[in-house]
């Protein structure tokens, strides 16, 4: 067994698997909170408002301090949430002409709000390098699979012949979308103080704000945005839509690796099964399924926490700190299993062939039709091919119809493949 | 500080307090789990499927074994649940003929929703308790104020007097309701097997699932329910409206607390603030209205999750697992920290009289109206009130119209209260 | 082309199809306030509030009155919402001392309210209806197939054999279910004045809304329940798992009728293509599952807006209306879509059969596992099977392996069912 | 009354109000449908693939055509969408050589799901209009109440003094984000053919797709995006959050009206009471908020809708018509009605006043203790101003103590209003 972690759970390593887990768990959010009120001091430095050996004593002990994020939480509920308790053991741990510029002319909210953006900042680097791994093994696939012929299925039905290398571009495109939507995300530092007004800071708001953005590497914003949720809303969007194109993904793989479909199983030994030796469960896929499934509700939840009262909100601000944790644990976790369940993948090309021939080359009805209708008009066309289809063997009643000319050469699934490849080229360079 | 326990968080503390928590972690859930494997070896006993020394062997490794969750959890990954490594343990602590009874015939998410099942019992009872601790609180605040006026409120607009004993009592009323509808629910084991036949019991199944349910206290269901999820929709549904009730009175106190309105305000020491000291933050009646925020979310999640394929689920299933237990944390912390806020909660009698009187006598309109109109016809009598609404002083104007008998009389707060009396009656007999 | 309707749209016959949707359109909305206030006025009447002439003109009136809805809707806005209107509308059609009796002591949401509690006992027992057809139509399915046998499937893979019988029977389970769960409601009056205080009434409160529960025939609530929407939420639960049953049941379908594993097809016309003559979409089922997906999000919408203000809020309420209709239609339409799916369904009894002979008896591993497990030992026996598994043909590799005997016999799905036929039994029991 | 339109319903103008909902209604719907049906053989023409002139009858036809959406309705069920009898219509009414090129090489689909982007498109210019004019109104109170004081509410506690000029350019910067976002949106057409390969139009497939998104003006997308469905998830969002930025001004407007606060006053007639003359409603603000309270459960709907199966889905692509639709109204009404309120909104700048005012200094406990800490020390600047917030009257106990320099000039709430000014210009700034 693998060693126990801090931030492992019976259920985390299944549904909130993958690093974005640690960049979003209490020690990263406890670190946050430290660099933001670091990144407060610093800019009072910057701005003039705290003196600068003052600013470095406390960036300097917000460097060294660990907090045991159980005690911390613990103590954050006499005001609500863990600045207040942060705040007083950094000013305990500091001389008393250093402490009083902790936390100067902020809310708690700000630095809750800073925080929560740097690891938005860092969490989504992590989940962008999942991504990029995933977009590269769909890319592999897309490549590699120019050739490699299978039924389209629309409604679960065969409807056509398509390849296995269009298949993994579909999913290439969806993922590679998800990875530029969130890479156009720019997390911003809160600060306003108690009201908004940035009163604590005299005439040196603005400037305090632009240099507290500056020193965290954070954007700008028009206005203290404590009661203009926009930010975190479009963030939980970006998560979900990530989440669900990583779902989509993953209930493809599923569906391939059906019993009577076969036609993709995941590498490695997980998904066996003891008493069921026949069975090869493609574990990472439903369990990137199972993760993408916790993500529209969540974005639901952050969506009404955007109704929040006047300056600052009596409950709807504390309400998006645990779903938006969530919502990265889902999206990394969807994201990580589905590139799991990539990595290594088997394809089957004989059984997708096979399941091309299964209808007996009724796949290629619609492109027989097309060909028919221009000799002999659309419906004799049609009524040719539902003869044919409605007999025991397509090709065969094809064939045998002497207005079929060359029936074989028609139901050649590889000469009905429209754009595929160029699709798939499209599909490579738009997400290079 | 408080000590760190095992099932603290950053966050816990405030948005996943109260007991119920803990009957819904990972050590609860590993205890359920065990619980399971016991049970299902001596009802194995029962039904004559297991020996009885065998099933008693088991029974007492289950109830011996204690788990590191996080090794379960990361061992976990192969199957894709923690059943299987746990069985792995179990028989691995186990001589062999006792060992081969482990887990006879059941498949892991038998003992998964059978688990499932023991905590939601437990985690309900818990529940329970701390619901009827909150509907003692209203009922005393019910009885004990059905002589304090106050405005009652529509749409925010003051619109006719009432009684804080009524408004207490529609809150008792709201919870009183939750805790019926909780305690209607009848979890139940789950039995079926692979494929949901109990194929592997031979004939066994059914006393195979009656000595189940029967040793463990839980019901027996009709079928095995595996892909049908109602049973956890109903569950998720009775919570979400646990915590909808919880929010609803959460969010009246926090608005009988604004500073405007000025009429409750939490007992105790929390949601003060240093920098602040005239705010007297509602910090428990808050954390209640975001823990509620939590749950809509959570339950939609849980019902869009019954689309489950089949005979077991490819994903659906295994999304259930963390919007349950956060559910429970939800609905268990809104009705705690509603609970903790309505402990001690200081109620101004005097300023919710002045604001009865704050428009002047206003607020008898309808009142007046309707006497007036049995004297002077409808049309008239919405002249004098529309008139005097206008004027700056409503009770003035009205004392100086003529066409007005008693004015002062009319304007009595008191004597406008309709059957809040009988309704606070009905109420408390309704919960008791 | 069918003759166009008042309640017919673009898409209202694919995903709000079946008779809910005239249970609950304007006009029915209409005729249930229009009820609401005749029993308001006949209510009064047996009070004692109300003239007894009076209330008969009143509710004669409400009988014979039509109203256009858009008329009506549009002249809503300035109260924000249709009641106030519609009373102006009644007492304009009434002699005066008839006429200020209308909508006597009542507040808007009384009337709205009780008028939704009219439409759903009246939209639950249509639904109750679609819902006892579709239980009829598992019901004959499970009876009749008990004898036909197809692979049971887990993560969607083959994993034991079972029975279209049992699979039908557990169809059966979940949606009669779902109508006992419906069944419970007990939809009630809404009456409590602007205040809730009942004042408009003086003593007469608690004898108008008795008189007005009984003249509707809908519940009694403790206390007026303006603030207090758990009715609501209870009721929209309850929709949701009906719609997650229904969808569960359709779902299963589609992937039975699957062009690989070709076990289920539609009857009737629908879901052919011209183009794609090969393709038979089981579009009733399809549309199941998309009516379906609606319901988990419009859950979430109506547990939220139970966070509601004081005596009457301030929106959640008005919040309630369009997403209470859209699930009750989204609700009727999967339960009626799936009743319209599985009337006339086609079992393909040798194709199932085909099926479970695929993996060439593999299928039946856990069987000869733990037959063997008697004989050899699990080890033996695990290894032996395993071997099988990785042969080319497991039933003969199991013939040809001298440790295992009666290996045809074995391998006979057919007497390795387990309790599928008692548990069939039990269903059709539980549901009758 | 307004007469009746065909898009009106009992709860439309309430709840789906504004020029949107034209925008989404079935006309349009269908508008949309016969435009992409006539830019598709537009495109063909253009690509080679239909004769200019079949394409321009067919194109001409479409122009012309008018359909009752109930009949296109009812005679969609049986290809389970609208696209299916709407090419049927426009084969009948053409003569022969151009009806076979109707609907060219087109899935159901490409049509559905590009006729919903020209509905996006021209929905979104619609609901830019209406937001310019809610930013318009925004910044006109922004600029003009620059000087007006209020007190700023955290957790509805009074915390600080704030302008209702930065209040209105919170407001103003949340809608011009929203705007903003919403402008992003890029909608692109569909075209991929029954099974995305395009292959219908030979080699032609490239140049068909680019043809048709320059010819309807839409994007072009990088392959079909039949099942992935971010575009309209990310549509989703961006509607989500402009109907909860549009909710949280409405909230706000609601709360500054409540009559304890008193502060704002709807304009215009709508709201008034004639039983209760002393309310008024703010009922366009009201009815914005529950507007909004529709959305984030249609977004997790389409969110979740993103669960597709391969080349396309069976159910989810049909499970977004309604959701999306109903989310356009929702997005569009709270926004219109927000705008409405906003609309000649009476602002009370002495009841603004008098409520900071009313905590008699104690609204700038905040800057008297920064003044103090500085001369005494934090801790002798923290008992001061305790001691005088635990007196009667705070601006009485501060003048008294002689620790306390200048308390009239510390307690003017006038000069602590921070950067506020400058925070104004750069909303107006950014949203300009």
């Amino acid at each position: 067994m693998k060693p126990s972690s801090s931030h492992s759970d019976l259920f985390g390593d299944l549904l909130a698997a993958g690093p974005v887990r640690a960049a979003v768990d209490d020690q990263a959010w406890i670190r946050a909170l430290l660099d933001a009120e670091a990144g407060l001091a610093r800019a009072g430095a910057t701005a003039g408002v705290v003196p600068e050996t003052a600013a470095e004593a406390i960036a300097s002990v917000c460097a060294e301090t660990t907090v045991d994020p159980a005690e911390l939480g613990a103590s954050a509920l006499g005001a609500g949430n863990p600045v207040v308790p942060l705040v007083r053991l950094l000013r305990a741990a500091l001389p008393a002409d250093a402490a009083r510029h902790v936390h100067r002319g902020a809310t708690s909210q700000d630095i809750m709000d800073t925080a929560t953006m740097l690891i938005a900042r860092d969490a989504l680097a992590v989940l962008d390098r999942e991504l990029a791994d995933a977009v590269g093994r769909c890319a592999a696939l897309a490549d590699g699979h120019r050739r490699t012929l299978l039924p389209a299925r629309t409604l679960l039905q065969q409807a056509l012949p398509t390849t296995f290398g269009l298949v993994a571009a579909g999913w290439l495109t969806a993922l590679a979308d998800a990875r530029r939507r969130l890479a156009r995300l720019r997390p911003a530092v809160q600060l306003g103080g108690a009201a908004g007004t940035l009163a604590a800071y005299r005439d040196c708001g603005p400037a305090m704000v632009s240099a507290y953005a500056e020193g965290l590497g954070l954007a700008e914003p028009v206005l203290p945005w404590h009661t203009d949720r926009a930010r975190i809303a479009e963030l939980a969007a970006a998560l979900g839509i990530a989440a669900g194109a990583a779902g989509k993904v993953a209930g493809d793989i599923v569906r391939h690796a059906q019993t009577e479909v076969g036609e993709l199983r995941e590498g490695g030994d997980a998904g066996g099964s003891s008493t069921l030796p026949q069975k090869h469960n493609p574990i990472r896929a439903v369990l990137a399924v199972a993760a993408a499934e916790a993500a529209p509700g969540l974005v639901a939840t952050l969506l009404s926490a955007m109704a929040q009262e006047h300056q600052r909100a009596a409950g709807a601000w504390h309400a998006e700190w645990r779903p938006l944790r969530a919502l990265f644990e889902a999206a990394g976790s969807a994201v990580h299993q589905v590139g799991a369940s990539l990595d290594g993948l088997q394809v089957d090309a004989d059984r997708m062939r096979a399941n091309v021939d299964r209808t007996g080359g009724a796949l290629l009805a619609e492109r027989v039709t097309a060909v028919l209708a221009d000799r002999l008009g659309a419906d004799q066309a049609h009524a040719v091919v539902r003869e044919a289809a409605a007999a025991p063997d397509f090709a065969a009643a094809l064939a045998a119809d002497a207005r079929v000319p060359d029936a074989a050469g028609l139901l050649a699934p590889e000469d009905y493949l429209g754009s595929a490849d160029v699709l798939i080229d499209r599909a490579l360079k738009a997400a290079s």
